[in-house]
């Protein structure tokens, strides 16, 4: 499955469309020289479904751009009145520890906003090993520790609430729902102050080809306003941006 | 229609008043030595009705102070699997392409938040034509963009995704409804990080006036309370502001 | 009863945990060299129910971090088409007027948000006589000023009306709710970037050492990350924080 291949990041197989969406790295800088908006509008052109995530998912750290590939974790609530299970947090820890140079944490929380999914623990353990950042269906804590670790996290919101006793883990790196949007494990992720897009592994080259293109068209109908030319006439020559 | 008047921007009448709604630079340097609470208080002394923009219209610019006379549109809805008919970008361009000097957008968009209503383009284009800023029932993106071009966007938040395809035009100089309180083209606008606040023409010069005295009792008390008088014996002598 | 003795600051009494709770000061400087989420966990551990406000009360100022006790207001919606009675204001006044050194406001405002319960004449009648900072559940105005002064404000955001005529006051130093927790006069608070978490007095010597200690193993967890030990292990050796 794509997804397992993408996911373990360095396998090849004899599609070339496959081998680019392996090569995490030159992806990621590729993404990282355009905008959300461009590869929102390029996933339009090519007919993707919903592939941005509601604007109440909003940067919290200073840093705000980052682009990765998708690593899932679902959580649900605990049961009331039982005795936390801590082996539980081995299985959270392992969304960190088990992270390769690439990924970005993508954790669906069932909505809940009483406690925090996401901290500076997991940013300590992940950063290291090369995750780009973490999203979370939900809230995040600890972020003035974060931000000092220069670490990108978008979330609902922030609150200081441990998880524990709270959440209990349900699945790693299965399909889940954030912000509106279905994440696969290994989707292209690309997040900016304008939101965040999500785009599945077999449309990556394809969306970054329009986005290069829509940038180019950015450029062009910029510098034909600045040169005064009138805006309706740009757009019978080439569609507004 | 006064409206129309003060929409286009020069033409004179006999009314003393119009006139001054019609010096369109005057009122914005006026109300911009001003701030949104006092225009707020102002309108409450003369016995105006919802004049404040509901809390969720927020700034999403770092410029974030912005006066001028209200140019209105109007989105709704495109209807589902259609051909997006480009023609009416030409339409909403027009927002921008017609505005004149001192003119500041106010854009209807029926509540949707899956798509951005504002963006770099239509600032390239209203920006050079002397519009003071835009406010967006919904979402706007491209804001990094627009921060370097120095322009102010109110809105929802902000979402990655373009228009197209997601809103019709359905009308430009209307009345609208925008965070909860009606707009008629030529009503002027303020906004400053508290919020938004909306004069009608015909009580710019009663709000303005009134809004300089509320500033004035504002400077009073903070003279007295740095002086030490109690804040009850001052209530008496000139009520809270 | 202790809220009183705590309220009104310096009295003393037998109880040694009591001294402790009526040494104001103290507990605000040991309060401030940790941070929100440290209390949380350490109020979950010794099984104090909800602590932690909702994550809409968010800080409104540049300054956010901030530790006080609980001085309490309620305010009630103002029944329509009746002439506003001014005395309502030196009552609200003198939450203010009547704080002492270590107070922290906490207005509850019935969830209207269509005017504002903190501005700039509060901030300067309650911050010579040492108020630490403001939480309201509802909306603020006058930010800017506010900033100026160096004051922090908490709330669900920012409106610019007044609330003369809006809002009654029905309560000064009675129970409260803001964001979801009640707050009874003399309740330490404490907020930062994360949130606001609300103690009673009867626990704030249990929660500080508790939480000493959580802020204590977060250091010992990422001095061994750092050393690269495996966070596994690490959670085998002390749950992670």
């Amino acid at each position: 499955m794509e997804m397992i291949i993408v996911s373990t990041g360095g396998r090849k197989n004899n599609d070339g469309e496959m081998n680019l969406t392996n090569n995490r790295q030159q992806i990621i800088d590729r993404t990282l020289k355009l905008y959300v908006a461009a590869l929102s509008d390029a996933a339009d052109e090519i007919g993707l479904n919903t592939v941005c995530m509601d604007r109440g998912i909003v940067p919290l750290t200073k840093k705000k751009r980052m682009a990765g590939f998708a690593r899932t974790g679902k959580l649900v609530r605990s049961p009331p009145n039982r005795p936390y299970d801590e082996k539980q947090l081995d299985v959270f820890m392992s969304l960190g520890t088990e992270a390769v140079d690439g990924d970005l944490l993508v954790i669906d929380t069932a909505g809940a906003t009483d406690c925090s999914a996401w901290g500076q623990v997991l940013t300590r353990i992940g950063k290291p090993l090369g995750v780009r950042g973490a999203i979370i269906e939900g809230t995040s804590r600890d972020i003035d520790d974060i931000d000092k670790m220069d670490f990108v996290v978008f979330a609902r919101g922030r609150h200081p609430g441990t998880m524990r006793g709270r959440y209990d883990m349900e699945s790693v790196q299965k399909p889940i729902v954030c912000g509106g949007v279905t994440i696969n494990p290994g989707d292209l992720i690309f997040a900016d102050g304008d939101g965040v897009v999500v785009i599945p592994p077999e449309h990556i080259e394809a969306v970054l080809k329009h986005a290069e293109g829509v940038v180019e068209t950015d450029e062009w109908w910029a510098n034909k306003l600045d040169e005064g030319k009138d805006p309706h006439d740009l757009h019978k020559e080439r569609p507004i941006p």
